[in-house]
């Protein structure tokens, strides 16, 4: 996108409980996710990056919805909806999932919270998962409640949010294991507290459950982070390709599997059979998938803006997979990818980028970058 | 959405194929739709009405996605997700449908093409009905392809759209009823036409079926248009609510079924029990829904901004309803509304709007309003 265009109103759009926070804070631009709108900067890059990286930032990713599984056959849903083995899953324990439709394909990376024994949460990605999940406890004529509760994460991240975390809450959230959650509460707000979040420089996330209380917690993370200088920001583009994380819908097609996009050790074929999608996963495995996700170097050292569509990649006029997402590597000082790219290319080779500006090479490393 | 902000690049958000001509064009404005970008304006507001009303406009509504049913169970599969009889829906025809869950929620109103017995469309509004279908086929083991198809539709709205498609395609076209459409080609560009759009003013819509020809399909279009003035729009704000189209998403929520919205018409309860909710149908008819959809017009002549959130409506302090999408109506000079209203409240009746700005008297009112 080479303009700033307006979002145009319309009620389909929903806001984030923390939107006027967001607004206070000089938020500058959005992208939709999950209908609603996810604050993407805050009018001052290089600091906001440099913030995850060294320090503590506060970010509204209230987007990030849940889908809650409550009733007597949640348990049975959950394990029909993931393939990984939630078996030994306890209470108070985060699983990070490939959800997959009947084929095999991805269509959600979420975090699955167990609440309790007939309580779960899908904090999902952009996608429509009530929809789909309602579908199938309907199909399989399941005892289960799907549903959105009224739950907005807040996301704490880099190196010091911890020391942030711990002056609000209490030393016991150092204990907290990576993706393992506890209900708490501060100042009347009922909130779960997670060691997780979409960077790699560690941090957590307030599960808000009570919208109306939002700008209150804001204000107490704001508040309390002020020792650790702690600033707004949100899911940074180059800090999470650096640290190759995934952004479903954007690193995925319609017939992307788990095993080309390194989830493969999420994957346990021995689950159920009536788990959706394990026989078409458990085909590709045996086989071997067709593709594979892989770190693209372009040339030059001139920051070139975020990448807003897939770009092919080829070798000797041969296409050989995409670019799904492209942006300038701060640490790196260098434009960085993630590819999608043939199983048979492997990491060293070299190709070519074709962007709108013209062909630039770029050479295959292994993730993440940093 | 006081401010305007930027729409941050990314790769989950797909470009419409027409993207460039409407940047040609001067569009100011998008919103999220079907992870597309819809254009909401082009700078000249009233204007963009008038040509609506008076002349002819011509419209990119690549959004409006298409999900393709394809194989011997593709007739099968589309009466399980319509409420609707499909026994007589011939080849050519398309039918307005109420798509709904297994609770009888609606959850899509799309345009069901049928282009074969073995070949059907959902032309949809906002919402991932490829994965609600696809997984619905797979649970029921149907022998059938369900995916999107390389299929964009450009929109002509207007008094005056019948003339220019006549001028292109031929005289053939005014024989077209409203919702029968036809494949045919201009200048070796694959296409349907079909006499439907989301105004109340008349019009077509051009199926693209080769995004790669999208500039010169707008071309064409602008060109013949040129003796009846035609000029680039959307769906308008305005005229929708005047003519009381639905906007799903907007006007519905998670709760909403198709006799409350007035689509009780397009439900056929004789449909066979595999339909999808026609269960809960039923029963919801034959209690009654407990909410309708009526018109709201606000007192004072003072044009608001467009509604961005729903709106309570209250009577003696006691919330009655909803206003779920509100706008000036250029006509009436009027701010105008759709309540979804609890069903005891009768046309007539006065309440209370509660609007950031106050409170604000208005009268219920028969739909539509023009």
């Amino acid at each position: 996108m080479k303009n700033k265009f307006e979002i145009s109103p319309t009620t389909r759009l929903r806001r984030s409980p923390f939107f006027e926070a967001t607004v206070s804070e000089g938020v500058t631009g959005f992208y939709p996710y999950n209908n609603m709108l996810m604050p993407t900067g805050f009018g001052h890059p290089e600091e906001e990056y440099w913030r995850i990286i060294n320090g503590v930032s506060m970010w509204d990713v209230a987007v990030e919805r849940q889908v809650e599984l409550n009733g007597p056959d949640a348990s049975k849903l959950a394990q029909i909806l993931c393939p990984r083995d939630l078996t030994k899953c306890r209470e108070g324990q985060g699983k990070y999932v490939a959800l997959c439709n009947h084929d095999g394909v991805i269509i959600n990376d979420p975090i699955l919270l167990k609440l309790s024994e007939t309580r779960f949460w899908l904090s999902i990605a952009d996608n429509n998962i009530v929809l789909f999940s309602r579908a199938i406890a309907a199909e399989r004529g399941l005892n289960v409640n799907v549903f959105e509760p009224d739950v907005s994460p807040l996301a704490v991240q880099g190196p010091k949010a911890e020391d942030v975390i711990a002056s609000i809450f209490g030393d016991w959230i150092r204990d907290l294991k990576y993706f393992w959650f506890k209900e708490t509460e501060i100042e009347g707000i009922p909130l779960q507290v997670a060691r997780s979040g979409w960077s790699k420089q560690g941090g957590f996330e307030l599960y808000l459950m009570d919208n109306t209380k939002a700008l209150a917690l804001w204000n107490i993370v704001k508040e309390a982070g002020k020792p650790w200088d702690i600033g707004p920001g949100n899911p940074n583009m180059s800090e999470r390709i650096e640290s190759g994380l995934l952004s479903y819908g954007s690193d995925t097609d319609d017939q992307t599997n788990p095993f080309e996009i390194r989830m493969g050790n999420y994957i346990n074929l021995e689950v159920p059979n009536d788990t959706i999608g394990i026989k078409a996963l458990r085909k590709i495995a045996a086989e071997g998938p067709k593709r594979h996700q892989i770190g693209v170097i372009l040339d030059g050292d001139t920051p070139s803006g975020v990448v807003a569509e897939w770009l092919d990649i080829t070798q000797n006029d041969k296409t050989v997979g995409s670019m799904t997402s492209g942006v300038w590597s701060r640490r790196l000082k260098k434009n960085i990818g993630l590819g999608l790219i043939n199983i048979d290319i492997k990491i060293g080779e070299n190709a070519i980028v074709k962007t709108n500006n013209g062909d630039i090479n770029c050479e295959f490393v292994d993730l993440p970058f940093l």
